[in-house]
């Protein structure tokens, strides 16, 4: 019988294995008193189980509060973390993601015995594939609308995040065409406000962005943020496509899984995917989500890029954990024939050309948009010098060359090397 | 100008005022680097203001990993609590709720200044009625479609949560009616799988609770779990209102703001909210949402009724977090003559009759629905004792009847009550 299967990283004074059969209890047949219809042939065909337990360690004392407190039969008490396996039967469970989603990462996080509950991953079995596609462009798809090829998508972000209006916003993108950059987003705190609707923004914007393609023969990239409620995004969704548009942007915290569902379906065109609030999802490291598991939703519900922030990024998280974030990007979700759902990684955070090195040493690839806000604009000498730094800095990663050899050979590379450094 | 206002509880080794100012920066006119176009005048129009910084109390260490440390001039470093206020103009925000979400809990919670951020609440101006008009029902909708007045709603839930046929949670809600039960549930775990499908439920259940409708002279309410894609959910809708039902629940985290929406505009029945994966966006005291913040997004969305855990609950929330979860529900979040857009709240998790006397002191309300699983159908006299235990004990704590008194008049109370303290 095919099974969906979750792994967790769990802390517990509880034996390992017996917290994660109440688990798989609460999150399957189970409730705080046996009934009588759950028999053991019940249980067998419809029950979540257990798979693996692989103890991790023994720590010093709970990391969440709120946990109780399971004493051995000597009256000692130990806290563990461990990592667990649980499956469930799809034959029970059906191929609804929202269902999925409220199985795997339901009313677990708060249970008694944890003290910490993390899911790890998610193995969706390719059934999936028969009710969701996964993206419709992805990266193959993001290259043909973008023109750009064997090389990172040189990307920014509009800003200020707020206060621009419709006229600024096409005058910044005009001066980021010209200095050849190749995907622009919204800000996410910019979707269809008052002082800058999404109508006159994309109107404002698109003959620029026109223009400029005309004059290179292929199209910059505009993600449009058309987050909001659902008849909005799909109209937001449709203006910007009349009107010629190539890419929109959705913040999937702030829209949900059922949302994103409606809109990525209606869409003609790749969705840049924003992760906004992941913070609230993931910074306890023994609480919430991992990005590989969170990330496997989005991608099956139809995402093209995702999010993964940036090496040495200012906010909180650590390079391995971008890393690790990047590469499952890029790692198929299933085997052939299988679609892969392979989605194109997005670095940003405090990026400069200095990091295109590190980028591309760990993830091994171009198939990528390293956007650069500061990054590219305070260049001093100007944006163009700002996009084409970024550009040669990858350049030289990719094929090997180091990053003095590269400063020494371009200007502009090592006018923002030097300044990014103070 | 009005203003969104939203209060947080931070913890950083800044000096709390700058940290709340960053804040205000990233989730407003900020990037990392100061742009041209920033000017103060900017800034006024546009930017996020820091209305008020009250210190909390000092603290030894900080309670998230991967925040900056910022020692003052003399190289001492402080790590400290404190609640902060920000506010943003509607001129610029607008009214979208997924925009708000993007803003007030966007890309916050993983600040490098900050070891310690959640969002306490969020007052939204009464102008976002004139988009969102929340719950359609209420608790005066949701008494008028059950016809139980003057008490709480008796609730229960399908058990075991998933491996019943739908005919077999047919006899079960025959029984459950048979006992005199108000409310019935779907479990979150299950809403359209393979082994019982949506439709085969509906047409299942909603024949026996009409016979029972006939019999009582008022229909028991039963949720249907509609959770899943968006044509899905509203094709679920119109065939539970076709033939009968009185109420539909939706999984609020597995559906997002968006998606809710969707289904809340289009649905003709009282929507039960279900908060399944709560945990990991509340555990940890230092991370997150309060429940009040994040329950007004769903309460100007269209809930009608709110989950809040029970007292004495089988998870890890504390009672008093419990109480103010409900109480907030139950206190207007506008002044007339706006809608006031309370909503139901939902007392569940190891509840019998026992928790009724300090639930009833905690709110002084019995405009809540109180559901118990085991609570309920594990009576050692049956189902109807069970209900009928329940209903004694709310209807004792409302008139002021102690405990003792209450078990004295009525030997099914005093049955469950010896049988669930064991």
């Amino acid at each position: 019988m095919t099974r969906l299967r979750a792994s967790y990283l769990i802390e517990t004074s509880m034996r390992p294995a017996d917290a994660a059969a109440i688990m798989a209890g609460e999150q399957s047949t189970g409730t705080f008193v046996k009934l009588a219809a759950e028999t053991d042939e019940f249980s067998r065909r419809y029950a979540a189980s257990v798979d693996d337990v692989t103890s991790i360690q023994e720590i010093e004392g709970p990391s969440l509060p709120g946990a109780g407190v399971y004493p051995d039969a000597n009256g000692k008490v130990t806290w563990r973390q461990a990592q667990i396996e649980l499956s469930w039967p799809l034959d029970n469970l059906g191929l609804c993601l929202p269902t999925v989603l409220a199985t795997v990462a339901g009313n677990l996080f708060e249970l008694r015995p944890m003290s910490g509950l993390r899911l790890l991953d998610v193995c969706f079995p390719p059934e999936f594939l028969t009710r969701y596609r996964g993206p419709k462009f992805g990266i193959d798809g993001t290259r043909r609308l973008s023109g750009v090829h064997k090389r990172p998508m040189i990307g920014t972000i509009i800003k200020p995040s707020v206060g621009l209006s419709p006229q600024q916003t096409a005058e910044q993108v005009d001066q980021l065409c010209a200095g050849g950059i190749d995907f622009i987003k919204d800000d996410e705190l910019q979707a269809d406000g008052p002082h800058c609707p999404f109508e006159g923004r994309v109107r404002a914007v698109m003959p620029v962005i026109e223009r400029h393609a005309d004059r290179l023969g292929h199209k910059p990239m505009f993600a449009f943020n058309v987050t909001g409620d659902p008849e909005l995004m799909r109209k937001r969704h449709d203006l910007a496509l009349d009107l010629g548009a190539t890419c929109i942007m959705v913040s999937l915290n702030s829209v949900g899984i059922s949302g994103f569902l409606d809109i990525a379906r209606h869409s003609q065109l790749p969705v840049h995917a924003h992760r906004n609030g992941w913070g609230y999802l993931s910074r306890h490291p023994m609480l919430g989500f991992s990005f590989i598991a969170w990330s496997r939703f989005w991608r099956l519900a139809g995402a093209d890029h995702m999010h993964v922030n940036g090496l040495r990024n200012k906010f909180c998280e650590h390079d391995a954990s971008v890393i690790a974030s990047a590469r499952s990007c890029l790692t198929p979700m299933f085997a052939p024939p299988h679609a892969p759902c392979t989605v194109m990684p997005v670095f940003s955070s405090g990026q400069t050309p200095e990091q295109a090195w590190d980028s591309f040493a760990a993830v091994e690839s171009v198939d990528l948009i390293h956007a650069a806000g500061g990054g590219i604009t305070a260049h001093p000498d100007g944006i163009g010098a700002g996009v084409r730094a970024l550009r040669h800095a990858w350049d030289a990663a990719a094929q090997g060359v180091s990053k003095m050899q590269a400063a020494s050979e371009s200007l502009e590379l090592r006018t923002a090397l030097e300044f990014f450094e103070r």
